[in-house]
Parts: C-alpha cells; sequence; structure tokens
C-alpha cells in the first residue's frame, strides 16, 4: 500500500510560527526529506529516518519524497516559509505530470507556513495595505528579462512589490539592475525596506529610500519589499513603521 | 503606563492553523477587539474582556484597540487570515498617522498568520508556484477603474493573480466584469480556481477552465485563483490539482 506525502512550510525560522499541523505531520512522519538547513531546524522524533539534500536540486528532492512515500513510508518533505512559494510544492506536481503512473497512489497534501513576505511585512509595519505582487529574483529558471518586465509592469501597476532571493554569490549583480530599473521608472523618495533572517536571531530590519539604497544591503536571506506610490514612513514609540494606505483616490475624486 | 496593542492573525479558520505566538498572545491578553466573527471563533480566558464590532467599521476598531492600550490594557486586535493583507494592521497605522500623540507610547507587535491566498494554495496543489499578485476586488477603498488597470497589467505580466473578496451582496456585478475582462486578454483555457472557506467545514474547492466560469461561483468567502499562461491541471489519486511550473523558457531559449 501506497504511503503519503506531506509538503510542510516550517515559516521563516522561528518555532513559535510553525503551525500546530506541521508539527503534528512531523511527529508522525518515519521519514523527513529537505535541504539540510531546514532538517536541522528540526527536534526529530526517535526513530525518524532523515533524508538531508543539497541546495538546488528541487527536482531531484520532489522524486526522492515521492519515492519513498510510494514505498509505504509517511513522508514530511519540509521547506522554509510556505511550500507553495518558490518552493518544493511546484516541484513535486512537475515530477508527477513527468511521469504521472509512477506514483499514481501517494496521497498528497501541502500544509501551508509563514512565507517570508508576511513574516518580513509584520515586522515593517503593514506594507503591504494594498495590492501586491511577489516575484522571484532568481534567474535560474527564467529569463532576466522576465523579471524587469514583470517589475516594469509591477510598477505601472503601482503594486506593493516583494522581492524574493534578491542576491545570492552566484547572482551578484541582479538585484543592483533592479535598483537602477526602479530609478528610472519610480521617485528617488520611494520607500524600500529589506528584512533579513526575519524571526531568528540574526534578524535585521531597514526601511530607507530608494535614492539610498545600495545592492550590498541585501542578500540571499533577505526579502525586499518596495512600496507603491503612496506608502508612508512614520515614527512611533521609538520605532520606524512603514505602511500603505489601504483607501487610493476616491477621497480626490469623490 | 500604556498598554501593549497586538494584531494577530488567526489565519483561515482552523484551530490547526493558528501559530503559537498567536494563542500564546490570546491567552495573555486582558482585551480582545475584533469583528464579531472572529471573535467567536477563540475560546477566551476567564477574565479577557472581549469587544465586539460590525464589519466594515475598520479605522474606528483600529482606535478603539488603540485607547484600550493607552490605558494600560494588553490588547489583541484579531483579524482572521493575515493582519497586513487587506486586514486591519493597515488600518492602525493609518489611525496612528493622523493622530500621532495620541498613542505614542503604545507597544506596537504585528502577528503574522496564514492568508487566504496560502491556504487556498495548498489545497489548489501549487498554483503561485511562479511570480503571482494579489488584489483586493473590493472598490470600497480604489477606484474600480484602478482594479481593472491592475488585472490587465497582472495580466500582461503573466502573474498569478489572486482575487480577495471577489463578490458581496453590496457589489454583486464586479467579478463579472472580472470575467469579461479576463476573457478579452486571456485564453479561454486559462485555468481558474475557487476556493471557498478554506479549512473550515464549509471548504469547497473547484478548479476549471475561463470558459466554464460563472460570476455566482464566488461569494465573499471565496478566494479566486487565475492562473498564468504555464499553469496546469493534472489528475493524481483521484484529485485534480493545479500547478504552476518554476521553469519559464529557458528550455526552447537555451
Amino acid at each position: 500500500m501506497s504511503g503519503s506525502l506531506s509538503i510542510v512550510g516550517l515559516g521563516p525560522g522561528s518555532e513559535a510560527q510553525v503551525t500546530p499541523e506541521a508539527t503534528q505531520v512531523l511527529m508522525e512522519a518515519t521519514d523527513i526529506v529537505g535541504y539540510g538547513s531546514y532538517i536541522d531546524r528540526l527536534t526529530p522524533q526517535r526513530f525518524v529516518v532523515l533524508h538531508r539534500s543539497g541546495n538546488g536540486v528541487e527536482l531531484e528532492r520532489a522524486r526522492e519524497a515521492l519515492n519513498l512515500a510510494v514505498d509505504g513510508k509517511k513522508v514530511a518533505l519540509v521547506t522554509s516559509g510556505d511550500p507553495g512559494v518558490f518552493a518544493m510544492a511546484a516541484a513535486v506536481f512537475e515530477a508527477v505530470d513527468a511521469q504521472p503512473k509512477a506514483w499514481a497512489s501517494v496521497e498528497i497534501r501541502i500544509l501551508p507556513g509563514i512565507t517570508a513576505l508576511l513574516a518580513a511585512a509584520a515586522r515593517v509595519g503593514a506594507p503591504i495595505g494594498n495590492d501586491f505582487c511577489a516575484i522571484n529574483l532568481s534567474d535560474n529558471l527564467k529569463p532576466w528579462a522576465l523579471i524587469e518586465k514583470r517589475l516594469r509592469l509591477a510598477v505601472e501597476a503601482d503594486f506593493v512589490i516583494a522581492c524574493y532571493n534578491p542576491r545570492s554569490r552566484a547572482r551578484p549583480d541582479g538585484f543592483a539592475r533592479v535598483l537602477t530599473l526602479l530609478r528610472q521608472h519610480t521617485e528617488s523618495k520611494r520607500i524600500i525596506a529589506f528584512a533579513r533572517a526575519v524571526s531568528t536571531q540574526h534578524e535585521q530590519i531597514k526601511a530607507i529610500l530608494l535614492e539610498d539604497c545600495r545592492p550590498e544591503m541585501a542578500d540571499m536571506q533577505t526579502l525586499v519589499l518596495i512600496g507603491n506610490s503612496a506608502t508612508r514612513m512614520i515614527e512611533q514609540n521609538g520605532k520606524r513603521w512603514v505602511y500603505t494606505p489601504r483607501l487610493v483616490g476616491l477621497r480626490k475624486s469623490q
């Protein structure tokens, strides 16, 4: 009899942000599959088998998890944040789609988690109080031209923009190009927030104006939030908060 | 001495998706403020004071919560989903921004929650496996023309699109106009998912083609997900899954 595969979101880092259903599934799993540093976040149960994999081998990891499930295991495939947002859920369905018969009997379930966008927004204030978009700045899986096109259209739509994976050692220049594009298409006082390693002991939050941004302010652990044209920065109780008003345009036109 | 205000996301409905930190804050609160139906979801502690408010009075509710906090209470302001996504966090900062001295000493904290987009995506499969946006279809706080402009640009950017608040008794026609716009700007086989009352006993999930969509398939409790041009529908283990591949264009061009 086939087993099951639960694709589990662990949230941004803190145990206090892991949902009870995720904790439950991890306790009941016979096998846990994941990128090494996500496995390291767990306090494993006594008899569980841990399967660590390297970064950047998502399809291989998805197949490994599906194969364990088809062998009757109760598998938890762990990801940071939410499994549906630039993480493992899509990789699992890509694998299933390519070999529909191989894993036809596996019971698949996805458990949502607090994605970096929500965790970062909560620390920054209320930056996504209006319509927003999320763009993965990694060009490993799509052409850079598409990223720039989406950014330009997102600015034109006046979305608040969340940038995932803004910069890495393998991709040092992309985020500099994003800042150049923003300087061409928005005003220099546009508000930008950098939220790094949110909810961990290495957390760093910074909210500044576009004119003061430098590419090296972002790294692989940073979520960058670009305000829309109405986003504001206020001081309260010794803190700097960023928020985007819910109301747009109606005051003037009505 | 001033108290504190925690703006707490309760997730989409199930207790199993409420974060431990949210549960902790609710246990320690002296006062809980919220829309009646969110208050009804709680199992209140013995001495807590509940402050129910009507729907659609967000600024008033924000001021009430801030006033209780400035009086020294430990206040939890509860919202469904995530407080930053079309919910109470922005309303609180709008209130603070309008009267900066009134609540200068209140300690404000935001606790993220599983927003409807993540909960719905998890039930549907992996629809937001690529870049996405979220648009609130309510025109209470912005002109309808801006909603249509954002939808058109989102389709042009080939974002997966999440529509919050697609339809209500007060706004019966907006979602019909969205379907008309989609029929003009995308193909008739575009995949659309309707996720209603996710994680509750009234949950309903439906994934169909644009050509089969009718406006009345959405209501106030529905999150509508519009696939991008590459979103696929597959059958596996008796279920219909929707996913959006991570890879775009590179196979052909490289």
